[in-house]
């Protein structure tokens, strides 16, 4: 037994998902004619009360795409200094977009309307011009944390009376809707627009969505079409996530229970000095200094329990569809077992 | 019964196929840690006898891919009038590379080591910079036309002496291997990246590969990244592809009889003037000036028979695994009671 | 004494023009306080009719800001195969505006509306989206040849039915007016936007200007600066090009009355081939097969005439300010004396 | 009588300066035939003992030149917060090479050698690739402030071990050598490559040059044309640059004790909550908040002193060439005479 807590990408589909991925049929999505592909974003998009969305191969391009198609070169972005799009998309806004950034000193990952205010440039050439915010929820680096919905609507509040666009990074966007008893059409409201991850702790083997109005989401199709998202049969992936949308949304509440009881346990640990309180299913703890975060990794994975450092001493778990009660078990009882 | 000769793009898994995907072992690829992906790459890299391979999206990704990691912002790429990277891939080599075309006006698509070397821009900081040779083999907008391999090796001896590199967009190279009778190994020393496409004649629903030494792999698989080309457990689709290379192959003989078979039809019929000989699975016709060439298409349609227009008064047929001797039968029926 | 006929950009300041440099009153431009820039601006806006100009240091950031103000990435871009945007501008349409180009193949560097219209890209994710045309009066490569004016406004009926932008690089544009009886106003009303050149035929020592409306030209301030444009106390340069304007425009008839005498000589030698018909400033013509360009040039300048190769067997001579009577007839005799 | 503060760009050539442009001899610089340019890239050059230097119109576009010469598309670049290169360079570093930014909090735009060693991204095609180090020297936005020399050798040790290039903004650098008693061949021996500007404190109209190695400054002109940084008669801008070099260079130091005179007035005044310590000749400093920054500049301006605000409530004073002691004394009665 393995219990895999670096990532909630790492599920496998379950027997129900394969089977109706193998009962998909399929059609070139190229053409328009996959039936799976089309039933997906037909579903998204009703669900978040957006006019359209996009299927693609992954969340990078899903955000990528939303920040192209939102700005010009040159324009200036804002979002956090821990957010996704700045961190793990290989500086793909520069690359792609030509755009700089204005990095928010948020809590976990989340900034205030006031700092976006701050932030806006003057109108001036010497200046880049800002166009975007685009914020992640849940917060990857920032431990799962959910944000306020009363400072995303001040936010709006912000980007309307400034002319700026706002783009919702919500890979992981349900724990938060489970975590907090929100509803996809407030966020559907609320942004420009939204991305959305199968592949996270929904469980589905592939996938993102990107959600917009219709010009939007036309734009977006020509710019998945030159970065070569388009896929031909991808109706077996895209009824993989329809599946993960009907069953696996409610028992995320499960995961971000195991997370909170893998913090309890290890707030509790000599070894560790301090626990980030999860908010949803993931948990971010810090070693002290005495102990070597790669010892400590491979050490727990010869006992079967693998996790990922996250910069200095800092140590993340990810609970998911594939961890077990019997895998929290031999989780806990492993790392209680470590002394400093 | 819908004989579809729009494109080999729209073939969908055969039972064979569908059978192995289902049986694929997933992992998540992000982590290097699909099965079926890692054998897929493994594979092709062999049977082409190079040093590695990336497993992308679709052929635009891997073409686009590897036009920018060889290239700097400004080079100029040279590649024919027809080909694929200029028509049908949204402007990408201006778009991700910053680079300009010399573009060649080949024999349907083919053009020489003469027109390269005539076509290499003086060292001069008017001029951008060339860098880059890339064909298309077979040539999609030349009728699936199949390059003289004597002519590629002096291309190739051109790019050596005047320090280009030689890409190869073998979206339907089998094609050509199979018409010529020559060997994935053949285009594997010759050429510096190599991509293939599973979803066209090989009937798997999803994916191309990148091919190229290890370093220019491992920079791909960064680039790849950037365009969100990264997918997570990507296993069913990358066994298809093990099953595609496996088992239809050879078979495409049988589409290249077909498409000479219609092509023989269709130059005895009096509404059409001109047949381009076709060497592989595609027969491009030209229908004379009385006839409208939408309303050709939608009456074909009405009798079950799909193709597409390709400019002016062209129309295209394309081969594929999906097309049975009856419906053959049935389309050249309907094809011969049409009349001017 | 040498007779410079390597291009009009090699004028150097006349007395008049370095007595007006030397009394400018200058200030910091990029405060928007030098009087000489100032004062040029707003007098080439009032030549042609248009709300506003930016003075730039050459006349490729010129046009190259405005095809960037016009377009977005992945569009594309309508000129002829001749054009100075294309050939001699580095490959800068790529470089800064990530834009494809739609080559045309015209008379001379001169296209016509059926060709624009033809050539406007169906709305299709697969293609580049047809957004500008741009045209170059007098063509340079085309041998200083005038654009028909009707055809002109055919071209922008084409533009206006199908949403594109028109955009002149009229870098040797006062040759047209002179040789073709046309006013500066007829131009302005016709484009969106005009790229004119001080630092040719006009002889000042540097710079060129880019007319628009008020809009576009506040934008493209704000790429002048991101290109490096913005210059300090440029105002000595900006009065040599009021002066320019003021004193060296009528007199371009000469220039033209000079390339005609010089084509009637050249097409005269036996050792010519073919003469392009003059129409304003610039005379190409080519050498028999049987004389080497280089040598015939080296040949020239060491008896002290300059001229430039063109690319084959063809040479271009360029009249302007700074060839004197005394220079044509050395410069005629010379030519003569050359044998087979 | 005007004193203006504003910036030190704003100086007017002086009559030696002036006597020398009008008996500037030029050529056609496109053509490398302009005997000022050659004469001034060839000086500065040996100066600071590098093989080759290149005249550019602008700071903006030597600085964005180097970074783009020193980087690829998706690369990172290390540099301060308060960086020119960032704050007042429009985006271009975005813009013109697609690249990302890690943002030093520096000491007023100092980093450190460990800064920099800490911010370097692993080998991961999540991130960025971490490739240039850009420092400012004097810094204007940290006030003048100069680097030490010490600390910038551990930074080059830094870069060599981690294969970084190593380029200084050196707009300001004279100001720095004259503080510091350093010598332009220090700076040469240290870095990649140097932009320093002509048209600051040096009181040359327009200009600033780019050195480094040969290929370096080659591939470097390539740029400038792409950006239209290429000038025909250049000439007479080129001549004042030498101008101020030869006699404007240590009397820099007379601006530093103006604008340590300046601060100790400041820091004597009931309205001053912060003085920044000038090293150079860059005064900022902050109101207390019961003054508007903008009445209080206008207020100034009325009284004939110029300056500029630096955000919030800070102010900039700048002193240079055309401030006389007669305007220092008119200044200083001025600020003292106004009350909270």
């Amino acid at each position: 037994m393995i219990a895999d807590f670096r990532s909630d990408t790492v599920t496998k589909p379950t027997r129900g998902m394969l089977e109706a991925m193998n009962a998909a049929p399929v059609g070139d999505d190229v053409f328009g004619e996959d039936p799976g592909v089309n039933a997906l974003e037909r579903k998204v998009a009703e669900m978040f009360g957006k006019q359209a969305a996009v299927f693609c191969p992954s969340g990078t391009m899903t955000n990528q795409i939303a920040i192209k198609a939102h700005t010009r070169p040159a324009d200036e972005v804002i979002c956090d200094r821990l957010s996704h799009v700045y961190n793990y998309e290989g500086g793909g806004i520069a690359f792609h977009s030509g755009c700089s950034l204005s990095l928010m000193d948020g809590d976990r990952g989340r900034f205030t309307a006031e700092d976006v205010a701050n932030s806006i440039r003057p109108d001036d050439i010497h200046s880049p011009r800002t166009s975007l915010v685009a914020v992640e929820n849940t917060t990857n680096k920032g431990g799962g944390a959910c944000w306020d919905f009363a400072e995303l609507q001040k936010i709006r509040r912000v980007c309307d009376e400034n002319g700026l666009a706002f783009h919702l990074d919500g890979a992981r966007l349900f724990n938060a809707l489970v975590a907090k008893g929100e509803t996809p059409e407030m966020y559907g409201n609320l942004f420009d627009s939204i991305s959305i991850c199968l592949s996270k702790g929904l469980g589905a083997p592939v996938g993102s969505l990107l959600l917009g109005d219709a010009e939007f989401i036309e734009y977006a199709r020509r710019i998945r079409k030159l970065m070569g998202g388009g896929m031909r049969q991808a109706g077996s992936l895209a009824v993989a996530g329809i599946y993960a949308l009907d069953n696996h949304v409610e028992r995320l509440g499960d995961d971000h229970a195991r997370a909170k009881r893998l913090a309890e346990v290890l707030s509790n640990l000599a070894y560790v000095s301090k626990v980030i309180e999860p908010e949803t299913n993931i948990v971010i703890f810090e070693l002290k200094k005495s102990l070597d975060p790669k010892a400590f990794l491979s050490g727990l994975e010869k006992e079967g329990v693998k996790a990922v450092s996250f910069g200095g001493q800092l140590i993340r778990f990810v609970t998911h569809l594939d961890i077990t009660e019997q895998m929290m078990e031999h989780t806990i009882e492993k790392l209680s077992a470590i002394s400093l």
